[in-house]
């Protein structure tokens, strides 16, 4: 009897919250009050000591148990799936998940639903990189053009990229791409601090951890603005002093404005010489970005992490809307469409500078820029990758920083699995933080 | 002591789901087996004799559990609100739901959380049309153009449409709209017959309702297209022969093309005359539907029922991509965004014909077809509304078309109650349908 292989035998789910409101951490001007979570999925295998597959949605707290609801309807399309094939192929997966016809009017590719697919391939393209013993930045660059063609979506894509344009760009992607690996291993990929910047800290923290961010060797840092035009320009000119005149300050306004206020903001703050201003207003708006670009040159304008899908990225790019794609590992659904998010930019000649500020995304989202380092675009040239400084103690595999670079990983897989006592402390409402959070108050005396 | 007023003191929802699929009724390009379904919620009241609320998000089966379970999850920004102030407000609601920091991630304003909140504001405005007495079309005819103005979030609109010259769009459909009520009342709505062209019909079945359709009054009816050019030439020969020269022929092809095969295949169908190419490509491709009706002119270009929110509406219109905006009811968050819409429309001159081929959306959207016409717009030029002979039978108030136009409604409210027998019977997977449906089958002999 030849050997069974293994198969998926469940998808396992958990809601997990960090209580990062208490700190302010994440809070900008649209999100005063975030508490960073996860629905987080794990892809069992049937076979012993056969790798799991992780993959996470990220949010900001209530919610999150929709996101989590939407990851377990997909169950049925992946449990019982043959192991060897799924890591073959991601893209069969990704396909039969963006393609059903029912599932596809909840989107189509977006939201919670195209959050859940992303969630779960992402644990495929785990799962593949773990069984080949790779990272998966590793995985990708070492793959094949034609194959990795083949994970590419191009519906809706082809009036800007055709597949024998993304077919030549892998190609050209590919030479050279050994040099360039030994070269990230030693050096790492060049990050820049959105630490320092959250709204609702004090003029004396964002100075310390500005300050900070400098000595630790960031080329950049970033403020949130959007809130109080006075405070910014008073926040921009704490920043810039602390940070001289030769580190970057990117400033990104969470979409807080519409278009002729956001011309004038930035407008407004110009004197203390922004390099990015990151969301300026809708995600969606493609025309609205166009214009803000236009009017606010050499301020660059960048977006990208809550662009719903391809569509609008592919816009972005075709209108010259944008000067830096701020790609989200787990926004959209998946490495396969990333890999259609990173052609496109490369097509474009449009550098990547990923999004990464909340949990498990600087974790995901180096793979994915390292990549594009070492086999696609092949620089760093004008890219940075965000970096955060929390969470990372919940990972198996934490991002690692050093002297203000991402240090390649070489953990087999995605650094998308979470410690268990992670789960068993932050699993919302019944783990042990929040259970003891939300039990009802001994009140002395009563 | 002051008389209690009405508070809401429960969400309560359904899954239901009708099956559809058996006739390849609703059968398109993309949605080849759809499962008419509606995640149904009523909004209860606490005072005796007081209506209850009652709105939808319609899906086609699949995922219909998690439409559900965001719905649910929107249960404590409304349980104990005041029904006075709900009913005489419904824009605080939607502000609280679309501007919450948390949920908004899960979009923004897209997708599951976004549907969700629109079925549950469409539950607010059903509330407040039941208190007063009136069926919503005439609720919104009759309010003041300030209030209207009130009820609508101009975020991310302003470069398009500012407040100013809503209230003066707003002022002047005032103007005579007592006048067209009763023509209305008297004449009803134009519509078109969707019923004729699912994809899934024979010839046979097609030329029979294409020539019912015909018979009954309705100066249009609509093929599905897309699927295989050769089988949409014949088609809509047999179509043209049943109909004859002077109904016009509208085609849906339900995303299913890239920029340029849509081009080709619209001009491909040319010879039949088609009067609009309704979806020919992805719902988000602002860029391509412009490119699309640059090509096919004279055929219009037509698309909305997907758009997931204003911002993509509002660009459409700037971009000049459409010649006919298909709201849905049910797909945006509820009548406040669609009365962004409409005012979007009526500034840039181009008709509303909306979208209503699911379960409940012809009820739900009449009635801003009706109060564009009575107090918008001003009228039903170039305009008809979609309708579909199906699932009716399971509302209280059902949709009326009589000699092809819709009757007006005169019950209170927004049409959108169910009845019981129908939630018993077709909710999933326990109501009486399913679960004889869903049972092991019983094999003889074994």
């Amino acid at each position: 009897m030849p050997p069974r292989s293994a198969r998926i035998t469940a998808i396992e789910t958990h809601d997990i919250r960090f209580p990062t409101s208490r700190e302010l951490d994440g809070s900008d001007a649209m999100s005063p009050d975030p508490d960073h979570s996860a629905a987080y999925v794990t892809l069992h295998t049937s076979a012993d000591g056969e790798p799991d597959g992780h993959g996470l949605a990220f949010t900001i707290g209530r919610g999150n148990d929709v996101q989590v609801a939407a990851i377990r309807a997909l169950a049925p399309y992946v449990v019982g799936r043959d192991a060897d094939e799924l890591a073959a192929d991601p893209g069969t997966l990704y396909r039969d998940l963006t393609g059903d016809s029912q599932l596809r009017w909840l989107g189509p590719e977006k939201g919670v639903m195209h959050m859940a697919i992303g969630a779960v391939v992402n644990a495929a393209w785990d799962l593949a990189a773990r069984r080949a013993g790779k990272p998966l930045w590793r995985l990708l660059a070492d793959a094949d053009p034609e194959w990795l063609l083949s994970q590419v979506d191009f519906r809706y894509l082809t009036d800007a990229l055709t597949p024998a344009e993304a077919l030549d760009l892998l190609r050209r992607g590919k030479e050279g791409s050994a040099e360039r690996a030994a070269e990230l291993r030693a050096h790492g990929y060049p990050a820049y601090s959105a630490s320092p910047g959250w709204l609702g800290y004090s003029d004396a923290k964002l100075t310390r951890l500005a300050e900070r961010a400098v000595a630790e060797g960031f080329p950049q840092i970033k403020l949130k603005v959007g809130a109080d035009i006075d405070d910014d320009i008073r926040r921009l000119r704490v920043a810039r002093a602390a940070v001289g005149p030769d580190v970057r300050i990117a400033i990104d306004a969470n979409q807080r404005w519409d278009v002729d206020d956001a011309i004038a903001w930035v407008n407004a703050l110009r004197e203390f010489d922004p390099y990015w201003i990151e969301e300026p207003t809708s995600p969606d708006d493609v025309l609205g970005h166009a214009a803000i670009r236009e009017a606010v040159a050499p301020v660059k304008v960048a977006t990208g992490e809550h662009a719903p899908n391809r569509v609008i990225v592919k816009q972005l790019l075709q209108a010259r809307a944008i000067d830096i794609v701020q790609l989200d590992a787990a926004r959209v659904a998946g490495v396969n469409d990333n890999l259609a998010i990173l052609l496109l930019a490369a097509k474009h000649g449009v550098p990547v500078c990923p999004h990464a500020g909340g949990v498990g995304l600087c974790e995901l989202v180096q793979h994915l820029a390292m990549f594009d380092q070492v086999a696609l675009s092949g620089t760093t040239e004008g890219r940075v990758l965000e970096y955060v400084d929390h969470l990372h103690e919940h990972f198996l595999d934490p991002a690692r920083v050093v002297s203000g670079r991402y240090q390649a990983p070489s953990t087999p897989g995605f650094s998308a699995a979470m410690r268990p006592t992670t789960l068993a402390e932050y699993a919302y409402p019944d783990g042990e933080f929040w259970a003891a959070e939300l039990a009802p108050r001994e009140v002395p005396g009563t």
